[in-house]
């Protein structure tokens, strides 16, 4: 990128997201897509159809431009940004890299569309125009209630072995259940209390919390342990919680 | 910090500093510190107490302001760079962003701080003055002498698995030893010989070295084993080196 | 290096090759050197043998200067780039920080003669020129024809697991070989039977594909699996592809 567009500054948001979990990268971009500079180019590559007809896209939104597979990666950031004024198909292969397989297209095809970008090429110089609205959707997943609860999933273990659930604090609000409330955590192997604090610190040696994470979701935690580990849960496993009203 | 600062260049020191672990923050600033550029900003967040009352400050020392919670993270590469002529705590919410809970102050206090000075803005601007000697200090324990030898502990385990010592080369030579010599390394575990040799290369197959480090501190290491994982050690850990005195 | 050239742009290309393999950060230099821009300065350290005398260098070629040690980690990808004009030894310690050890050459010598040439440097002010065909070459084994196969081993297991052989799609062709075609792999452990299909998704659950892989050389994979874990692989392991003709 930096040999198309030497000015250009390439932050590296992340080299974790899972082998082939389209899902967390779609994440990933969703976390991050509020806090994108103005005119940001956003490269995302999570892509285990590589060398497929799947297509590769720009789309455009009125804060950044994003590039990737059209997988699922892209549309929920795309969503959060308002969605896109302008969507193509990286065909034009004269903002291309030669290359010598079909197996690479971040380096190919993605990393020079994206330096043409950032050195002032427009859009729609990068392929043809497609239907903005037609992205392929991700697969974000809501709660349901279900008896006293409401059944969701992790959507998220982070480093410390929080899991974020799928769940607004509105909805457990809804439920009956304020800050300082007991609730029950129930997944496919336990049932277990916990209690509605406002921060992890708050939490008691091996005391199971919910907390509005820093993404507004509840997330569950323990203190200074993985949650992820002494539940034995990681993304995608079903949470219910059961609310006091 | 790039919506605030477009033109700032940020540099990833790290992101694997072991969770909740304050010390371990510290020592790498510490180690950074001296070769930080004039005028340097810098982001730290090793923050078990997020959303309690711990402080979160700026300390502007003469060659760089470093920002992050008040629990002992900065203190040493404060103390380090000649100490603080200012702090303050971080309480100007204009120069925050709106944030969905209480648990992510790196990116919605500290973040918008550094781009923000990183911008033009004086640390002055950023909260209330405090005492700038009022750092929480950082746990920075020293060796002792002990009959014969001297009783420190493990500072850092590096990822080739060598163990930094929190023992100065020059308190080995005012015991007798010099570079050459036999030594004695006890452990909790285990008693073994060991050589103080020049460099990592200078270890037989299977002999246990000291080597002064790239820190200038004793470490224990083998030649292209983890002497960790062979002495059974990490952060922490207690271990006396036996001087031939 | 910023403290030496404040407006240098600095990209971190991984710090993730195993502890002490210099071939694998051979291998990635030369990965990396044909998409390099204009002028790049390569900092490279895989150095077991720092703080003897292996030498320090710098290797000058039409497109960028390589620094590291001169143990092979540096020579594959000086070849590729067409050969060095020019290489010189880091002997000039006015460019060098003082330092309180042996042990870290890349912060103390070649990170600053790295910021010196950012900042304007030549290449000839770091120290005395010697033989620019004098590098230590890197191990680069190649593949030998036996009996109705070829024989050759893995250079590099990526993050999927997916394991680069060091034979040319070529090679195969010539021994009677096309995509589509039926093969054989043998390794110490195993012969299991493989398809040359054209990317990783034409893979059809836990079969065994060839794929011409992002640098145009034989990969081993599996659908969304590693490979590496199935058939018991890492670099440098023996695999012989044995093919129809």
């Amino acid at each position: 990128m930096l040999g198309i567009a030497p000015t250009a500054q390439i932050v590296d948001l992340t080299h974790d997201v899972p082998p082939h979990d389209v899902r967390a990268g779609a994440l990933t971009l969703v976390r991050s897509s509020q806090y994108l500079p103005e005119g940001a180019i956003v490269l995302a590559v999570v892509d285990p159809g590589v060398g497929t007809d799947r297509r590769l896209v720009a789309a455009e939104t009125e804060r950044a431009v994003l590039l990737g597979p059209d997988n699922g990666l892209l549309a929920p950031a795309v969503a959060m940004l308002g969605g896109a004024s302008r969507v193509v198909t990286l065909t034009n292969a004269e903002l291309q890299l030669p290359s010598p397989s079909a197996t690479f297209a971040g380096r190919d095809v993605l990393a020079p569309a994206a330096g043409s970008l950032a050195q002032g090429a427009a859009v729609v110089d990068l392929g043809e125009p497609v239907d903005s609205a037609g992205l392929v959707p991700g697969l974000v997943p809501l709660p349901n209630t279900e008896g006293d609860g409401l059944a969701g999933e992790v959507w998220w273990v982070d480093r410390f072995g929080n899991c974020q659930l799928n769940i607004d604090p509105l909805e457990l609000a809804a439920a009956g259940a304020e800050p300082g409330s007991s609730l029950e955590i129930r997944t496919g192997q336990t049932v277990r209390a916990a209690r509605w604090v406002h921060t992890y610190a708050d939490a008691r040696p091996s005391e199971l919390v919910v907390v509005v994470d820093s993404y507004g979701l509840v997330s569950l935690a323990l203190d200074r342990e993985s949650a992820a580990d002494a539940l034995v849960l990681r993304a995608g496993s079903a949470v219910t919680v059961v609310t006091p009203g």
